[in-house]
C-alpha cells in the first residue's frame, strides 16, 4: 500500500444506517439530553449526480447529524433504490456503515485509492462539496467517506 | 429514556474487532503513513475481572490503539473465550463493535443504563480504569462502552 494516502488520521465522521431515522435520531436526543435532530432527504440525482457501482442511481436517503464532539454521528436511513447505504442495510443490516475523513482533492484521492485496491463504491454531490465511499473494508475493516468541502 | 444520560456526548474511541490484528494495525500504519502500532494483550482475569453476560470469564483480547485525531481507533482481535469480542465476531465478523465515552461514576452509570434498557455486557479493570460495555444497540444502533479513568 501507498503511504499516508489520505493526508489526514482525523476522524470527522461516524455513519450509521438504521431504519427509521425519526426513532433514532429521537433516542440520541434522549440519551445526549439535546434537542431532536431534524432530518433531511439527500439531493435528488440531477444536483448529487450519484453513482452506484459506477452507474447513475436516483437512490437518496434521509439524514440526520448529532454532535459527537469532533466527529459528527451521521445517522442514514436509504431508500430502496440502489446505493451503498441500501446494499449495507440489506445485507448487514443496521449498524456502523462508514468512518469519514475530510480531504483536498477529490479526483486524485479517488485515483489513489483506486491503485491501492480500494475501489469507489459510490459518490455524489451536496452543496458546497463532495463525498465518495471507497472499499477500504478488507483492509481497515471500515469503510471509509472522503469528504472534501469547498470552503 | 432518561435524559442526558452519561453526561457527554464526545465519542473518544472507536472499537473495531478484527481477526489478525497484525495485518490490520499494518494496513493502518501505511494509511495514515505512521509506524505500526504495538498490539497488547488485555490483562489475565485476575487483573482484569472480566465478568462477561454476568458471569467471570477468562475472555482476553489483543488491543493496538490508533490515533485518529481526538478519537481513538482501537483494534481488537479476541481470543476464542466468552466475550462481546468474540460473540461479535462470531455472529457479525469483522467491524465496528463499539464507540466509546469517557465517564465518571461508573457504578451509577452502569444502574442508570441498565434501568433504560441498555444493559451491561461485560466490564472489566485495566491499569488506571474500568470499563463497561452496553447493550445500546436496539436504542443507538450501535454498542457503548464507558470508559472510566481514575486521572
Amino acid at each position: 500500500m501507498d503511504k499516508n494516502i489520505l493526508g489526514t488520521q482525523i476522524v470527522t465522521q461516524i455513519g450509521i444506517i438504521v431504519n427509521d431515522i425519526e426513532k433514532v435520531s429521537q433516542s440520541y436526543a434522549d440519551f445526549f439530553g439535546i434537542e431532536k435532530p431534524e432530518w433531511f432527504w439527500t439531493d435528488t440525482v440531477d444536483v448529487a449526480q450519484t453513482e452506484f457501482n459506477g452507474e447513475s442511481s436516483i437512490a437518496r436517503s434521509k439524514l440526520a447529524f448529532i454532535d459527537g464532539g469532533q466527529l459528527q454521528i451521521e445517522l442514514i436511513e436509504p431508500d430502496h433504490n440502489p446505493s451503498t447505504w441500501r446494499e449495507f442495510l440489506d445485507e448487514k443490516g443496521e449498524g456502523v456503515h462508514h468512518i469519514a475523513f475530510g480531504i483536498k482533492g477529490m479526483k486524485e484521492k479517488i485515483e489513489l485509492l483506486n491503485r491501492n485496491k480500494m475501489p469507489l463504491i459510490q459518490k455524489g454531490e451536496y452543496t458546497g462539496g463532495r463525498y465518495a465511499y471507497m472499499d477500504s473494508f478488507d483492509e481497515l475493516k471500515v469503510l471509509i467517506e472522503l469528504l472534501e468541502n469547498d470552503n
